[in-house]
């Protein structure tokens, strides 16, 4: 499975069906995930999870279906979803008289209720998240990345004002950030987002944004300030200390399956999956080698460390079919397994193991009797190396230097006649939209974000070389 | 809040909503979850979850939308399940070829794609479970017990023969038991359904069943062996050892949110909710009494209490707002918190606080230097007395000694005259479709289920008095 520039999405969707993580299925756009793709998600959820209780953000459910009139009331909400809803026409043998859709996100459903839940100050601020599917009927997708259904969790709060509630905004994306980095190991540039690339009815919309393996970004998480924007759609009012009415300000953020995706993307090589520990359905898998059949004393080795690492929390399997050291190998490593541990008739005699981690190349040879303490090392340090590898692929792919169209197109060029990836530019930009306009039309690439601690500073517009206003993130992304 | 018996259906809606569990919105029969009726949820979803993960199960994710097609392939299910879909007829503004439906139960879409997933008896057993939201819309519906949309988790596993799978339907209905029994304190009884009362497809279908405070019965999980129906449907072979063909044999089972509902309905009093201590988002609530504000002291006591509670795992409240005392246990009882500390001045100068427990009438001293160990012990206590109470309330309940349409007939005019319910009856049935069908449509008790404990056996049909093959229990249900 070559990883080349040029073949990078037939790898990835090589990659993700043979690795044994989704199925495709006749429904247009939508994927099954199989348990060692959700599994990854649900030790993403724990996290997110256990970060948003944390913080004081319980959970709630709402309908999936929402009222067509519902999406009238917000006029950017309805013109940025409207092209992209499924819609529910007949129900139990009969005309619905109002068409619903099934929700793309919450906004309106959670407005039109906020609306009944909140009326004085004491009830603020509502601080609530949502783990739901959604649908967003795309007209080209991948798996995880873009599909017509997909999982995710959005948050929701209301607050008493502005600043109350731009705080929020900004606490849930350090959260991302921090989860993101450190549990899929992918380092991210948090930001703001241009005007034109705002999520459909947001005052700001922030992102963080990270780097795959072909230079294209993935837009991993997103935190919206919206404003009094749905609260005046859905008259969402409470009476503040001063027995005024007053309309909340709400944020809205969210993250989804899209992340594990963008785990494959920036991890993943020639031979497959490489997953970082912390989400790995497998951390470590046991092989007995050489002629271990007819040696018990191999498996009954390996049984007691598959039960010792099991005891520390470690998932662990051991892999005593029929088939040969080799074809294992090639199969763990497919699916991604941090850590392999090879055990045969010598190395039990030396009393020692070998280690192999999923994105090194040597084997190392260990103590067998302090082989439970050297994995759990191993794995933290897998965690850790896999972040810093990825920051290092990031910083050679980030181009600091180009300052206009010709420098781009230049670069553009060179790129494609070496075969190397483009990767982001950051450039500066002065925050006109016809001069973000054409540097997609010309080149593809787009406004990621406007990030908080840009590399260096930028001074002139990329695009008509006045004074740039702000230092942009611009790339080709997912 | 009555809870008579003429009002209870009256007292649930009004209950759920008061107690802040749900709201209800524009879309009919769809319920929005609020925090604390959501966190029922999830601690029911964890103890599930754990369950099924240590016997072997993993979760995964499919598609919500089933074309048509997929219906039609298994004759039973298509009946069972049609008058009931919601319909996707449109999608992205263009008009769909097949109409895709909002699943009701994964059947059909997890058939299809096990055919490819299963080749071989080494892929075999397939032992899968998905939380989801599933769509079924009912005529009538009641907050969490029918509602056009649910949560709920789906089971669907694949084995070598009939043997295996039989043996996976149980252990799967044992759990079920379990866990309403050791964490909603629901005392059920197993057993097998009726054929008119069978999951649309299955070739058997096995059921949890409890009553309500109503005397109805609520079906509280059910375990389905589907043969090779489903197999046969949608084609999943496997090799077998012997290298021939062979179908597959399935199961499903499921438990949804109508738990929630159940708890509600077996614990509930005039006062509102009675939540069992594992399942309560709040388990203890710290008052304040008497001229606290005057008096600094008590307010931090009830911290430090409040500081050592939550350090050993307990979810615990403290009520500093500025209601009366009176207010506060009313609203805490309203919401069904199991324990309840008041702490005044006195009780702080002789070293003690009031405990009092949601579902008994005293309040008990205990003394402050030991207050954490005591409650976590009557969170246990308290625990195991609503299971017990739950089965002495079921058994006063369960009538055994009717075994006639007459004796039937005169016991639901004298509970009527009497404003008592009527109960769940125990009785023979020959095992005639038409028996049943009359008891029906005579008294609208249905088949329960033939437990596989009955109190007693019984010899002769309740409807034509001939031999009995089934002791049966017959009740209301919802
Ligand atoms: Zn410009
Ligand atoms: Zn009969």
């Amino acid at each position: 499975m070559s990883q080349n520039t040029s073949n990078f999405s037939k790898w990835y969707i090589d990659t993700v069906q043979k690795a044994d993580l989704i199925d495709y299925t006749p429904v247009r756009g939508c994927i099954a995930f199989k348990p060692d793709g959700y599994e990854i998600w649900e030790h993403i959820q724990e996290e997110m999870d256990k970060r948003f209780k944390e913080t004081g953000h319980r959970n709630a459910y709402f309908p999936m279906l929402i009222p067509e009139s519902f999406f009238q009331k917000e006029k950017d909400h309805i013109e940025g979803f409207s092209p992209e809803l499924p819609w529910i026409t007949e129900a139990a043998g009969e005309k619905l008289e109002e068409r619903l859709a099934l929700r793309p996100t919450s906004e309106t459903m959670i407005g039109h209720l906020y609306s009944n839940w909140i009326k004085s100050y004491r009830d603020l601020p509502v601080l609530i998240n949502q783990w739901a599917n959604v649908f967003r009927w795309e007209k080209k997708t991948l798996p995880f990345i873009r599909t017509s259904e997909f999982l995710w969790q959005e948050g929701h709060t209301a607050h008493v004002d502005e600043e109350d509630a731009r705080k929020e905004t900004m606490q849930m994306l350090t959260i991302y950030k921090e989860v993101v980095e450190g549990l899929l190991a992918i380092p991210v540039y948090d930001g703001q987002k241009t005007p034109s690339e705002r999520f459909a009815g947001a005052i700001d919309t922030f992102s963080i944004e990270a780097m795959m393996k072909d230079g294209k970004a993935v837009q991993a998480g997103t935190s919206h300030y919206l404003g009094t924007k749905f609260s005046e759609a859905f008259n969402i009012k409470y009476l503040n200390k001063e027995n005024k009415h007053a309309y909340v300000h709400t944020t809205s953020w969210g993250t989804s399956t899209r992340l594990i995706g963008s785990v494959i993307m920036v991890h993943g090589d020639e031979k497959g999956l490489v997953l970082p520990p912390k989400i790995a359905p497998t951390q470590v898998v046991l092989i007995p080698v050489g002629p271990w059949k007819k040696n018990h004393a191999i498996l009954e080795k390996l049984d007691e460390i598959f039960v010792a690492l099991k005891a520390k929390g470690i998932r662990v399997r051991l892999d005593d079919s029929d088939q040969s050291a080799g074809y294992k190998y090639n199969e763990w490593e497919l699916k991604g397994v941090p850590i392999r541990i090879e055990l045969g008739p010598r190395d039990l005699e030396n009393n020692q193991g070998l280690i192999k981690a999923r994105d090194v190349d040597e084997k190392v040879s260990i103590p067998l009797e302090s082989i439970v303490e050297s994995i759990k090392k191993e794995l933290e340090t897998m965690q850790t190396r896999l972040l810093e590898k990825a920051k290092v692929f990031r910083a050679k792919n980030s181009h600091t230097h180009i300052d206009t169209m010709e420098q781009l197109k230049q670069h553009l060029a060179e790129s494609e006649q070496n075969g190397t990836i483009p990767g982001w530019i950051l450039a500066g930009w002065c925050g006109d939209d016809a001069c973000e306009e054409n540097v997609k039309e010309k080149t593809k690439f787009t406004t990621r974000n406007i990030p908080f601690n840009p590399p260096t500073t930028k001074h002139t517009c990329l695009n008509c070389g006045k004074e740039a206003k702000h230092t942009v993130w611009f790339a080709r992304a997912y």
